[in-house]
């Protein structure tokens, strides 16, 4: 039953044309939900006569796209070979190049069972806290490990990476001098990715930043708002920031340290020499280079500084019934964030990276992960006395601590860059003269020996030399060795063995609900299929081992593909470049709009600050504005849902000479296609402003319309949402810009050579963000062609408009376009059912756990609504299903309208509920237990179990607690 | 906390020699569950000082090894590093060989889920029904598949590869004759190594087989009890068998037919044409190659045949509670194998295998498999007209149908050799003149093009002439086309998109107890952690997709892993060869056994026949030694599990001109290390008798103690046991055999070329077995070294014994040896609970369900008693779980025998206890639900619930039913 675009050449005879050919594998059928008969039922139920005419509703003409874009589409066996044809161009020399990134061991109980496994990559964010608690526990448990590496008391539940956390970091300080200052001391030592973007966000606030040697540093006559050190420095030196740091306090001045996980097993952690901040990356606890990331960075603070954390914090709670639980905790400063007033847009995190790094420390424990650090140092240590003895300067002759990085400048060596070259080994190259080394936990006896033997006279060393250069190693930690106990929480001591291991990880993965379960039809956040075959590269050494800055002709595999990628998502969208730098869509919004903002600077004119933007926009939206140094002015709605284009128009004529931008949503938060988009683009370049155009609905227009073509100057594409990137529980997500050519100069810079364009600068440590999951979309992409593309897009269109169509006939649908159609989802009205009776929109959300399903997004973009998006990947019956849950859910709630059950206590006030409230004591609800447990018949089958009662967020608010106890166990 | 045999670096400073520079991914305190402090604890519990003192109070002072074995162990990376190595030395040609083994796409979302998934490749075999419902359905399938496509009405739950399935068909019919006649005839045109399996199976039980062309045959005049043909031939041919399976069942001679799949989705089924038997492998859908294995063979028969069929089979049934349930039917066959009467000793199936197959038939359903099959008609079809065309002699010149398959006499190309391995392409050579030529689902258009390529005078094809070789395929199947529809059951019609396939796969393996819930403590089927590194080999492409009988030159790879491998294993028993072609310990056994009975008649004593075996040992053993065409002779135990040494001095004696050898466990089936059993092999010796030395208790003496040194001259080593490779809930397995020199060169011989030695010929169709699976226990030796195996077995012991003690305190432990020490297993007596409470063993069993574990071994070796064995890989917590269950269940029995529950309405005999029993309709049991679901509190958090209640052998074997009905489905 293949889809009518699909070849026919079942019927062996009568096949003409080569089309029979092509083999079996087409992946179009696979990621589609519903089969062909049953997009004719639903069709029907529409009431169009087919998925042509659908669109022709629902997408107005002016928009449509008529070219013919992108290649055909390859099957599954066919992409698989050109993947691994890409993965042979990429070669894998050893690194010993550091600043920030390292050669990492991922456990391989981690690997198969996190990175590979579904039940871990497919969850959402874990905002339905009841059906979550193993990520979240996973998570609070990596917020415990920051919190006792670094010693300090807050850690949130991870960053986009290293560069950006320091980013935001100097916004923390910034925020806490009630933005009254604009300096801030920055250390030299810092890796030089660091301090670029640290610039980039300085330059857009303001700020002047001194650059300088921290030990020179004058708090008293200087008037900061903060400090900024890194330990151990970029080049590997471990410096003595006691007296730094008091002079800093003695000046009131918050110091915010970079610094690095592993160091921090051998080394007095920041929190004890008095910084107020920490950053970092948990990459080498257990996650691949993968050219760049994803990666988790962290950063942790004390108690004053915990409010202006950016970013998720996990933090714990009771349940309806006492127990504890999880959840996101002071979730309010996340989805209201403050607007205009922003300093931080961080929304998606990098919960998959951060739950690999947790349980990385997890598995090794504190002697494990001790044990990892002690071989690094004295494997570095033990280098140096070999590089001194050979006659090299180590150190520029110093005798520094260090932990695993040194800098060397070889004597007598003329062809050290062939013997590196010829040895695969790539080092830092400092300068002419000199070379960084960093050594990790993946260094093996003969790597090490080889590396020695780079410096060695004869270019080798024998094994007699090497033995007596590694027979007695001692430390070289200075006066910096860490005294104090750290990951002494019982989770870190309880799993040594992988039975243990692997049964704690399955024991969490089976409390969550993600999309091996049911569907999840979160409005605005598109959780489709994740293909298998999609996720292959990131577990192929040769994408996952390659450093970000290593030689780019080492990665010739990457850039083939980041190249192609490019023209796929140009072909897409009408753009004619792209960024790969934003680590979410959020972080793409502040690079467009500093695009955007350069842009209008580059052409004398940098009055034009202010940004225009629908009141019903992604609360990042005015945040990134903000950000970005523009001045957000709020657009009107209609009540249909569409932006008033009165207001609109009567704004541009009012801020004609200050107009920067507009960011609009397309199709609308509403789901809505507005029929003006390309009137109102047009308006917005008659002003001198530009058009940035939200990504987040591009589910609803790939091979449908283009951005590019009716009038957008720059988008973020959440590639984590449209192009099948799983969410991760929350984060990995990749958000990278598509540009018009008149933007492209403005994109961000080499996060290195900060120098080279005329944008503001890098805003990622790494030049291309989270490579390693590039393929992901890359894949998904050469699977279904423009075609294949198209009916994803009009599937998402029609699944949508059938479940509006069912479910319109049970609660109100708040918003359609014209005809009558909604876009890719919808707004289902919970408001009246509150006067009725008594049921909030929570209290739907939290029933629908019981029936087995993830709640749609709740109240956002209208309050007292849930807005549903099912994606082109749910097939017809799990939306039944879903469809046959709320009907269900509105006779409970007929119940209690016609008094059948008190307002106060019935299964949706009671929801969820779990086995132990109906299986535990007696029995005391004016309901069965077999209502609230298998209110539809299929449960009884396919049961998933809401593992907590419903999470008391005020009480968590009020007592929180974002890390583990000393003697808090999960499984005991 | 690592244990004390490992090297510690964890203090800086103050280390010396080099130990400090072994890598920090030591897997040895990962593989065993305990840590030192719990071992301590452990050893204090059970009054031993220490683990070498207990190894010395447990194994015989006269068989301890004394000499140091084996390498250094390596860390998890090293270990990666080294197969990477292996890796690249296979070389990946295209295969084009065919004879029953073919390139596949295993689906990826299969891949993922089942293949890499420790929730399906860790169950035990389903023996317990109620907490194995998802592979049990999913064999179901794999059985309705097999006999959908076979046009068959019985199919078991798979068998070890098609050549050892094609000599039980030849059992299924002498069986069928009751034994009386000893002729087959055999197409000539059957895969060389299935005739040559067949052979040998043949040869030990005195068969004449007459091997020709079946349209000659004279069934009328020959005094048959089978024919067994093959269908389409060895050389491609599709024979219309029609009138000579007339012509058979005239003469009432059943007729088993060889089969492939793939083809019968084009082709009339053998149960269309009247085949009453037909066997073959399922490996194309979706198994990798792997060098030859494990792959699902498969068996189907028309009704009469039912009880005749080997192994396993899935049937339908009813719960308690009345709702259908799934078990193993006609398991009483199985335990009680018909020792000296049996014709067949199959136990281990490949139900990993037949998953993924079955899974595959799931996914692509009946048009997309007629999809598949079609294309590689279509190309073969045009690949013969294209050879045709460039003059080559094809088919020898006949316009015979085929399907897949073609012999090719090429004309005109003296380089034709040349031009494959420049091509790096396989095909078969037949001989020196002719190739055959197999194409499948994999081979896309340039590999076509490039296959044409080589038979052009050019040795390429330009794109135009292939465009024309390839514009207007046709089917040449002639008259034999199927007509019948196929796979039209629902489950085959169901999921075509990867979200519901994803779906479906992951309710499965939540309805399944694994060992990622909890401890398997199965009696004599060691199941240990499966650690993901071992796994690495069976994904990695250059170890999955080589062809079985590819060039050696090409498996470099495979052959330095397997010489390594049989080094180890050498090493660890004190043997001096090792045959690695059976695919399961019982085939090991069969194997054995005809190396002693070979070995005999070499030194002209055939007259040896006798098999000394005790009462207590494992029903495969007795069965094993009547296929060696041994005769057995049953020992007599005492009363303390030891074998009656008298008994068994006397049966010598009686014996002597006859004695062959003698079968025994060690440690014996009882669990214990008996004290005289140098003496016994010994003994077994003078009377010109051979020790066979059944290896399912090796766990027990890994580094301890040596078969080979004590007087054993052959054992089965169970590598899915002992050695790692994962249980796959119900299979593969792998036994290899390892001997003393003189036993050597009567080791199963190779099945392509199968006179190269004196033994009784090969005994599966691939020289080397299920290599794929061999780097698994390569991978757990190299990791454990000498030290890590020690320890192994010494913490089996010892968890063996800590629980022993533990347990004895509330129930009887049946045998211990002379120190009052268990080996590795123990035995818990249940016959005084029938007594005083009613509670039988099964109640147990199954209440143990609703503690969330699986049953020990229940009534063997010994009647009402259960079986633990906790492996060393279990944690002391876990064991102290289920130390606690077991304890509490004891408890529950006392109630019974108060009088506080009735003997016929209790816990126990209302176990398990499933969700929709407590909370459907009103409670009304004599308990609490609460009692019944969560009788210790830790099951709150970490409830597994069984998916059924008891399920009724009875009713199920009453109304057999081993396939699905049309419209039954399993999720709606």
């Amino acid at each position: 039953s293949h889809p009518p675009y699909l070849a026919a050449y079942s019927s062996l005879g009568g096949s003409s044309g080569r089309e029979w050919l092509r083999p079996s594998d087409n992946f179009i059928p696979r990621h589609i939900g519903p089969a062909e008969e049953e997009t004719q039922d639903m069709l029907q139920v529409i009431g169009v006569e087919s998925v042509e005419h659908m669109i022709e509703k629902t997408v107005p003409e002016n928009i449509r796209l008529q070219k013919k874009i992108l290649e055909e589409p390859i099957g599954e066996s066919a992409l698989i070979r050109e993947l691994d044809k890409l993965a042979v161009k990429n070669q894998v020399f050893r690194s010993y190049i550091g600043m920030g990134f390292y050669n990492t061991l991922t456990p391989e109980v981690l690997r198969r069972n996190i990175l590979e496994n579904p039940g871990w990559y497919t969850p959402y964010t874990p905002y339905q806290a009841e059906i979550s608690q193993g990520r979240l526990e996973s998570l609070i448990n990596y917020q415990t490990m920051v919190c006792s590496l670094t010693g300090l008391e807050i850690a949130n539940a991870s960053l986009l990476d290293e560069a950006s956390a320091g980013g935001e970091a100097l916004m923390m300080m910034f925020a806490a001098s009630r933005r009254k200052k604009n300096t801030c001391y920055v250390d030299q030592h810092l890796h030089p990715q660091t301090l670029n973007v640290i610039r980039t966000r300085g330059r857009l606030f303001g700020f002047e930043l001194i650059v300088g040697d921290p030990s020179t540093w004058d708090f008293e006559n200087s008037d900061l708002f903060g400090a900024i050190i890194q330990y151990p420095g970029s080049d590997g030196v471990v410096r003595d920031f006691h007296p730094v740091v008091a002079k800093a306090k003695a000046a009131k001045v918050p110091v915010a340290s970079s610094t690095d996980l592993m160091a921090l097993a051998l080394l007095e952690p920041p929190g004890e020499f008095g910084c107020d901040i920490s950053f970092g990356s948990s990459q080498r606890f257990g996650v691949p280079l993968g050219y760049g990331g994803p990666h988790a960075a962290f950063v942790s603070c004390t108690k004053p500084y915990q409010r202006l954390m950016p970013g998720r914090i996990v933090g714990e709670t009771k349940d309806a019934q006492g127990n504890k639980a999880f959840r996101l905790a002071v979730q309010t400063r996340e989805t209201h964030i403050r607007r205009e007033k922003a300093t931080s847009n961080i929304c998606t995190a990098q919960a998959l990276l951060a739950n690999i790094a947790a349980n990385y420390a997890v598995y090794h424990g504190p002697s494990g992960i001790k044990d990892i650090a002690s071989r690094i140092h004295l494997m570095t240590s033990c280098l140096v006395n070999e590089l001194r003895n050979q006659g090299h300067v180590v150190n520029g002759g110093k005798e520094s601590p260090f932990f695993d990085t040194i800098v060397v400048e070889p004597k007598g060596i003329p062809d050290i860059k062939e013997r590196l070259l010829k040895n695969r080994i790539n080092l830092r190259e400092i300068d002419d003269t000199r070379f960084g080394i960093s050594l990790d936990e993946t260094v093996l006896e003969e790597d090490l020996k080889d590396l020695m033997g780079v410096f060695s006279p004869s270019g080798t060393m024998t094994d007699e030399e090497f033995h007596r250069a590694t027979e007695i190693p001692s430390p070289c930690l200075g006066t910096h060795a860490r005294t104090s106990p750290f990951l002494t929480q019982q989770i870190f001591n309880l799993y040594e063995s992988e039975t243990e291991m692997m049964r704690y990880l399955k024991a969490l993965e089976n409390r969550d609900l993600s999309l091996v379960h049911s569907m999840i039809p979160l409005g605005s956040c598109t959780m489709k299929l994740n293909g298998a075959v999609q996720l292959r590269a990131l577990t192929n050494q040769q994408f996952a081992n390659l450093h970000p800055y290593c030689p780019t002709e080492q990665a010739q595999g990457y850039h083939e593909m980041m190249k192609e990628l490019k023209h796929q998502l140009c072909e897409i969208t009408g753009y004619d470049d792209i960024s790969f730098q934003p680590n979410s869509g959020a972080q793409g919004e502040y690079a467009g709009l500093c695009a955007i903002r350069a842009y209008h600077i580059s052409r004398g004119q940098s009055q034009r600050r202010v940004c225009l933007i629908p009141a019903s926009a992604h609360g990042t939206n005015p945040a990134s504005a903000a950000m970005a140094g523009m001045k957000v002015v709020n657009i009107k709605m209609q009540e249909d849902g569409e932006i008033d284009f009165d207001d609109l128009k009567g704004k541009c004529e009012k801020y004609a000479d200050e107009l920067a931008a507009v960011m609009v949503t397309y199709p609308s938060t509403f789901g809505v296609f507005d029929e003006t988009i390309s009137e109102m683009c047009a308006m917005i370049h008659e002003h001198g402003g530009q058009v940035y155009l939200d990504g987040a609905n591009m589910n609803a227009q790939c091979g449908i319309c283009r951005p590019g073509d009716y009038g957008s100057d720059v988008s973020h594409l959440n590639l984590h949402k449209t192009f099948c990137i799983p969410h991760g529980g929350g984060g990995p997500g990749m958000g990278p810009i598509g540009v018009k050519a008149h933007l492209a100069p403005f994109l961000p810079s080499n996060p290195i050579h900060a120098d080279v364009n005329d944008s503001f600068g890098p805003i990622t440590g790494s030049p291309f963000g989270s490579c390693l999951i590039l393929p992901i979309s890359w894949s998904y992409i050469k699977l279904m062609g423009a075609d294949g593309l198209f009916n994803a897009s009009a599937h998402a269109i029609l699944n949508a408009n059938y479940m509006a169509k069912r479910l319109a006939e049970h609660y109100g649908v708040l918003f359609k376009g014209h005809s009558g159609l909604v876009a890719h989802e919808f707004v289902l009205d919970m408001a009246p059912l509150m006067k009725t009776s008594g049921v909030e929109v929570v209290d739907v959300a939290k029933r629908l756990q019981d029936y087995g399903f993830h709640s749609p997004t709740m109240s956002w973009p209208v309050a007292n609504a849930l807005m549903i998006e099912p994606t082109e990947s749910e097939p017809k019956s799990e939306m039944d299903r879903f469809i046959d849950a709320m009907i269900n859910i509105r006779q409970e709630i007929r119940e209690i309208e016609e008094g059948v059950y008190p307002r106060d206590n019935n299964v949706l006030k009671n929801a969820p509920h779990t086995k132990q409230m109906l299986l535990s004591g007696e029995w005391d609800k004016p309901y069965s237990q077999e209502k609230a447990a298998f209110p539809l018949p299929w449960l009884k089958k396919n049961k998933f179990w809401p593992f907590v009662g419903r999470v008391d967020d005020v009480f968590g608010d009020k007592h929180l607690v974002v890390s583990r106890g000393e003697d808090d166990t999960s499984l005991a």
